[in-house]
């Protein structure tokens, strides 16, 4: 575990009045890092902007500090206040109260990629857990990109396949930050095919929401229930509340049977209702956004890293 | 142009009782031919069985008369009376009385996968067509695999990309032979991840219900209506009737806006109704199939005639 200043100039608090209602950015994965930064940019923004005080937490990525220096240096390009590190290695050093007082020192608190498991062993159900609710009720930003995004939800998908043809068992669910109820988030959801693994999960736990979000593109979301969508690619949502399934009964991996889900394919600028699983309104963006794509977040973080020493 | 009998030996002609129905059998492709052959023997079973006079157009196909022989050994194997050839090579061929009577005298009209453009061009609105059309209006079962389950409903895919994020304008809609109106036939659906192209088309024609077919999987279709999924994939239905989308609007290529698209992933034994596009209902089969993938028709085709061969 090691906590790190990496102070950028900026002043005041951010006033209260931006902080009563708690916020979630749930970003896709392989954000752009060195171009629009569109996606990060609305993350310093919803932290305060030169008065953001980040916290980021690389805990799962197999190169944590590179990820760091990545993220810090975006973060100071973007003019945030101040950008510290948070990155427990055990689940033991969870509990030193310098973690938790990064967290509840800070205006946003951002979760990379890798791997998503490690972070639900370490982070779940720890003091470090605590305090990151504790940062979401007082307004702080949480935001999670890849792994860093599935942790957000209390359902969190642990693996699943490729593909569009959902079939049975083959996707599972363990225990997330819990910070969106009645939500399944999923990331590189275009990029990775991962359309039937989403179906699939929400046909078997028809009262969760699936949301797939695509690589550089976020889910904005307040109070858990006011979706916006922020980047280049899109975010789907997969609602088998009023489906039929046979997902109790049927056999190991054969395809399964799921009629009537409703799906939405929402991109740049729709606004939608996660608790009516409705659309409220769609106004077109046309950013013109690069668009990242990356194999692992690995390999995101080693492009980014020797872009920034370049 | 050639026709040429591959007679099996049978007798009497099918009941008039079986023939009040029309029906289509629309396979996804890669369908399983030297094992199970779940999908081809319902299919001879609905030609009449021992009764059944096949016709096969491989005019799709860039091996013809490699195809041809493959299905003549098939459906000899399968027991029916009698396989005959019908492709033509040019549009004008299309016009020898010879082709609309083979086929008027067939039960069966089996069109082989391939290049559906060239089905199109060559077929679609010629007397080959009309023969087909009649064939279907007297109770003969009209198949096809692949390009030659495109070219079977009014509007084909002629073309579009892969994946699971619909985007604009990047799939096409061209004529099809109009047996199965109000519907966009798509195949190898799951192996080639085909669910974007298709929601992005019935997005911007909300009035056709957009059918997708696995490969090793068949959609029995009767009267235009009555459907019910045969084979080792599933069947995916895309309603888009009530979905609210920028289809009219979105520039090329950007990711598409629908919401509130219904979804149907339909494995064998299940039973729908195109028209109301509901689940009538499901009896889960477990049938021991083989699951056949091939990266191409092409391909499918050879390995098929090396194995005749052998």
């Amino acid at each position: 575990m090691s906590t790190h200043n990496g102070s950028v100039p900026g002043s005041a608090e951010p006033s209260s009045q931006e902080h009563t209602r708690r916020t979630l950015l749930v970003i896709g994965g392989a954000e752009d890092k060195r171009r629009r930064t569109l996606v990060l940019k609305r993350f310093v923004e919803l932290a305060g902007g030169r008065e953001a005080r980040i916290v980021v937490i690389p805990t799962a990525s197999s190169m944590a500090e590179e990820a760091f220096d990545v993220y810090q240096s975006v973060f100071g390009r973007l003019r945030s206040r101040e950008v510290s590190l948070v990155n427990p290695q055990t689940r033991l050093e969870t509990s030193e109260p310098s973690l938790a007082e990064a967290i509840d020192n800070a205006t946003g608190v951002f979760v990379t990629g890798g791997n998503q498991l490690k972070l639900g062993q370490l982070i779940v159900g720890t003091p470090l857990h605590e305090a990151i609710t504790r940062a979401y009720h007082r307004g702080a930003v949480i935001s999670g990109t890849s792994a860093g995004a599935s942790v957000l939800s209390q359902f969190m998908i642990s693996m699943g396949e490729e593909g569009v043809a959902p079939r049975q068992r083959v996707s599972q669910l363990s225990a997330g930050l819990g910070l969106l109820p009645g939500v399944i988030l999923d990331q590189h959801f275009g990029q990775r095919t991962r359309y039937a693994r989403l179906l699939s999960l929400v046909a078997a736990s028809p009262s969760l929401l699936g949301v797939g979000i695509d690589e550089d593109t976020a889910a904005e979301i307040v109070d858990e229930r006011s979706m916006t969508v922020v980047g280049s690619g899109a975010v789907y949502v997969v609602d088998a509340r009023a489906a039929v399934s046979d997902a109790h009964e049927a056999r190991h991996a054969a395809p399964l049977m799921v009629s009537g889900a409703v799906v939405h394919s929402l991109p740049y600028g729709a606004h939608f209702d996660l608790g009516a699983a409705q659309l409220l309104d769609f106004q077109e963006m046309h950013p013109e956004v690069a668009v990242v794509t990356s194999p692992t977040d690995a390999h995101d973080t080693a492009n980014a890293a020797a872009a920034l020493r370049r």
